[in-house]
């Protein structure tokens, strides 16, 4: 007996062996998928819900690679603007005064919402107060890593920098077996906000306790410049030199890599995560991503935080991803529609150390499920669904949501907690900063 | 007494004295619009229909200046290939055998419904088979600039390549006056596909019949080896010695435009069409728009045609064009969320000649307006209304759509024709299009 059989879909199921399903059903039991196969004409499955997808595309949960949470509450605070007044004038001063617990909780269910409601099922976030997001995170239905961040500066919840990598470790600690769902990780912000002892002190309690560890790395071509010790030498040899590089590591960015720090993060086994829109919007560049997929680097997909985007969509990451490349290398073969849906599906998975469990329509995974709409001018005719999820479809056509065989979005609702109080919250604190301004 | 009065509104007029409305209402009487006021407080004024905007925000409808709308039915036919593959064995084949009248009439249905319920009033389209675009966008509601392709080869509807100018020139003189909605153009496809006498023939022919002239210009790197009698010049100097440059004539895509290209282009008063994402997927380039918007060219904004995009989806388009020049300048102030929306409405307008008409939320323009729906997690908070329409919003978000003072489409359905069964011919023509292949 199923508990759910999601049926009359199109299923990408992004399972190499199993393929893209025409006509096909998924069946789910506990939290786990059982059953993924072609409509048989024979005796549908016994099941106690049956959902029908209506010729929908049937596909795994999106796996938004990167993300500060609370930072929807900054969603379009100042754009347009050059990197360090946006930073200096805006962000950091909001930041200053504005993260308090309670805005925390605001801004990462306001978040959750739309990561749910846009058929993202997990995230990798890393913030400040990262107890509070991992809370919120937890009512929200959403699957996490979720990375205390750690910074040689005072910062929201740390006061004192001296404290940053035990306060991690603290972080770690309460959410390890706490809920199935979250994934406690360390973030240190970057190499050039972060000293040397901290870096290495932070990658080894990551160590010690079995976490993931997240690292903002070569973002801007300026980065050499800024980091103390390093003596203008490439940041990625000097997390690598540091230590810092293995398979529980998450690079974030790589705009600016050369061909050895390719080779070196290959080496390692470190993943890294692709943030297009926000590399654009901030003017850094492009990720070499094509020298990246080629030297067999596991490379997963984010979005970023919203006050660089200004959204959590990463359909619209997706088609972004998929032409930007193609622009730079004057190569339109080059990041292609099954590469970059592989980046937001099975590779996001393998990035964030959950390639076993989440990624792909396959029996024995977690059913982190997503049914997308597509009857709408704008996604007909339909040649190849591939293709139509990367260049067609958006957030806005999902229309629902499951992960871990419990519902989270259905018919475009979200079902997990009330948007609208927490909608009227997150206005309530725009006011508030656009009144300090 | 009104026709209609939307209030509750922020109205981001594209009016330069106006300016963004917090809090204000429209009123449309007959096919303009009469009235642009902010909430006052006094006795509203009296109206036939007053419609609630609920708070979210009106502005001028969108346009899209650069479209191939029987092209909806290639949407995703192919992608990910060389361009002569794409090209050759892909879309030339599928145009000779499917490019029927019934099935222009089926695409060009199809996009129109793409376009209006995305919050497009009026766009620019070239394409073969005109009449028959013509007839469809009629019959939409939907506003445009239709070009009757003109092409030294046999093209659906033209099967003697030297009937081509003349053919073009009996479309506009049948559209002239017919529809105040259609402005009867003629649509040369490129320097490297039509000689230089036919370029001239088509262009003089405008020119008398004071048609606007649409040709596609400087898309790929490899054009002036293309052109035949151009000895490698460039091809906008080229265009320029043919006597093709004027402020009737509308240029597209411009990706390799050289310094003296800019300033011919400059001084000859036509304007450009900027396809950042066509450009992109066919890995064609980026245009050097800062350097013609700092020339004082118009520039106005299209997606190009489905097969290239894949969707017709403006928002999505002033997104990309946003960030696409952040990062191939290195420069987070060009291209600004206000730049950008310029190009998608007044800038547009100006582009297609009708800049007096259409473009601008002000009293005595025509009523082409867009309610956008902004109470969604993704669109919230709101500090910068015109940010958030290009850095947040998306088509899908378009509630209610008005041409000329006639409803389009209210919430967020098609009032104009019936989608379902268009949509089921596009299906059938795409299977038949799977089954030749």
């Amino acid at each position: 007996m199923l508990d759910c059989l999601i049926h009359n879909a199109v299923v990408v199921t992004q399972d190499d062996d199993l393929g893209v399903l025409s006509a096909g059903m998924v069946g789910v039991r506990g939290d786990r998928i059982a059953l993924v196969e072609r409509n048989g004409g024979g005796t549908p499955p016994e099941t106690r819900e049956a959902v029908d997808a209506q010729g929908g595309i049937l596909m795994p949960g999106l796996i938004n690679a990167h993300t500060h949470l609370p930072m929807s509450l900054f969603r379009g605070l100042a754009d347009d603007l050059p990197l360090a007044v946006w930073l200096n004038e805006h962000i950091f001063p909001a930041e200053a005064r504005f993260i308090t617990p309670d805005n925390v909780r605001t801004g990462t269910l306001l978040a959750c919402a739309e990561l749910l409601l846009g058929g993202v099922t997990t995230c990798c976030d890393g913030y400040f107060r990262e107890n509070e997001v991992a809370a919120a995170v937890a009512d929200s239905g959403l699957r996490a890593v979720l990375g205390q961040g750690v910074i040689d500066f005072p910062a929201p919840g740390v006061s004192d920098p001296a404290d940053n990598v035990v306060h991690a470790a603290q972080f770690v600690k309460r959410w390890q077996g706490r809920n199935g769902r979250i994934t406690p990780a360390i973030f240190c912000h970057s190499p050039y906000t972060c000293g040397g002892d901290t870096l290495a002190a932070a990658k080894q309690a990551a160590r010690e306790l079995g976490a993931p560890f997240l690292i903002h790395l070569a973002e801007t071509r300026g980065e050499p410049a800024l980091i103390a010790g390093a003596e203008g030498r490439s940041p990625t040899r000097y997390l690598d030199a540091l230590g810092l590089l293995d398979s529980d590591t998450i690079l974030v960015h790589g705009v600016w890599l050369d061909a050895t720090d390719i080779q070196c993060i290959a080496a390692s086994g470190a993943a890294m995560v692709h943030c297009p829109e926000s590399n654009m919007k901030l003017a850094s560049g492009a990720m070499p991503l094509p020298d990246l997929l080629a030297a067999g680097i596991t490379v997963g997909l984010g979005t970023d935080g919203a006050a660089s985007n200004n959204d959590l969509d990463l359909f619209g990451e997706m088609d972004t991803a998929a032409k930007l490349h193609k622009a730079v290398r004057r190569d339109p073969t080059v990041a292609s529609a099954r590469e970059v849906l592989a980046m937001a599906t099975g590779e996001g998975a393998r990035a964030l150390g959950m390639g076993d469990r989440i990624g792909a329509v396959t029996p024995g995974k977690l059913a982190d499920l997503v049914v997308v709409e597509t009857r709408h001018p704008r996604l007909t005719p339909i040649y190849d669904p591939v293709s139509h999820l990367v260049y067609a479809a958006r957030s806005s056509d999902v229309r629902d949501v499951m992960v871990g065989g419990q519902w989270a979005v259905r018919n475009r609702e979200l079902l997990t907690f009330a948007t609208a109080p927490v909608m009227a919250d997150a206005r309530a604190v725009a006011k508030q900063i656009q009144g300090a301004r």
